[in-house]
């Protein structure tokens, strides 16, 4: 069996999950697909997640298809992932400002959310382009319970004054400074950093599994 | 107020428990004192974490009192942190071998065990040395439940060769390796890695707050 099949491509640009991986062991390569990440209307908080990760996959595809050592790795899955922070019924996404990421926070304090991860696990089609019927992108949901402790104005001032909500979904990282406001979790910790890899890991089992030896996809 | 008051001494030569103040930006010194870690009979492991808290605390301010900058420092409070895994009546430590450390994996494979860590934050007394009952010691204890996924024999040779068991309370490395092992936990996260940081953040709030203005402590 080639190396090649056993790689996986991250299709994310998100740093925290190349660090997930690397930390796991678990060999990847990374490409950024770049797409419109707005919930629908009428698109629970589960499915729009569970779409993103669909549709970062996909996009991560069409790119490698139009790669030049794209037979090399047509082999590897491609994994797309999604994480939002629910609340209340809001979705949150990155704060866009310091106000919004002190609205954010002010929401979190003292109580609990949750902390989805979409991910899909792509299997390279024989051809591409091909019928989006023709793919399998099964999503899979990973969701973590968060409790916050109470913040006072001062804190939540001092916090965002560090720079580190504004490139976060709910304007926090549990691995930095927010460390020591999160009380306890329930589900799996690395699914709150942005990539549930215990799931991953269970994944990608189950596709070498059923995936032997897949054949390298010849760009169309 | 001076700065060295805010001050914390860990007294811990844990490089991960100084990883973790360091990325929740609790400034601290830390000292590595040197307590033997061994289980009395009769004893819990709930207790046993808290005395071995209790004591790296006492043999760190031993050394500060010693030192020649005492002064500076003898303000700040000093904490000691102790942690085990506990699973089926089992204290484990860490594994002296890595036969050890494959009997640990197999009883902790596709089951549920905890981590606990003694917590004990020393206010440096008015001179040193005094009867340790003059010593205001009460130690706090987190508790993490911790779900391991089903390990075949492979993976567990594969893990005990990385030698990332080796130096590791229960043999293994959530934020490690060991990550994509770990399917949930309940509790605190960073309690796993060997320091539950928003306990230590409240203690030290009551701390500063139960002592707004400490004198330094001279060495006897």
């Amino acid at each position: 069996m080639k190396q090649a099949e056993h790689k996986l491509i991250l299709a994310s640009s998100s740093p925290r999950r190349r660090e997930i991986l690397l930390a796991a062991g678990i060999p990847f390569e990374a490409v950024a697909p770049s797409v419109l990440e707005v919930q629908q209307a009428g698109e629970t908080p589960e499915q729009f997640v569970c779409r993103m990760a669909i549709e970062k996959a996909v996009a991560a595809l069409d790119q490698i298809a139009h790669r030049s050592d794209a037979p090399i790795l047509a082999d590897a899955p491609i994994l797309g992932a999604d994480t939002a922070v629910v609340i209340d019924n809001h979705t949150l996404g990155k704060p866009a400002s310091a106000g919004e990421a002190r609205a954010m926070l002010r929401l979190l304090s003292g109580k609990e959310h949750r902390v989805l991860t979409g991910l899909c696990l792509l299997a390279p089609p024989a051809a591409w382009p091909c019928p989006r019927s023709e793919l399998r992108t099964e999503p899979q949901l990973a969701s973590t319970v968060v409790r916050f402790s109470l913040l006072t104005d001062r804190e939540i001032d001092q916090y965002v004054s560090s720079g580190e909500p504004f490139d976060k979904a709910g304007g926090y990282a549990i691995q930095g400074l927010a460390s020591k406001f999160i009380e306890s979790i329930a589900g799996c910790y690395f699914n709150v950093v942005g990539l549930p890899v215990s799931l991953v890991y269970q994944m990608l089992h189950r596709f070498h599994a059923a995936n032997p030896g897949r054949r390298p996809t010849q760009p169309a």
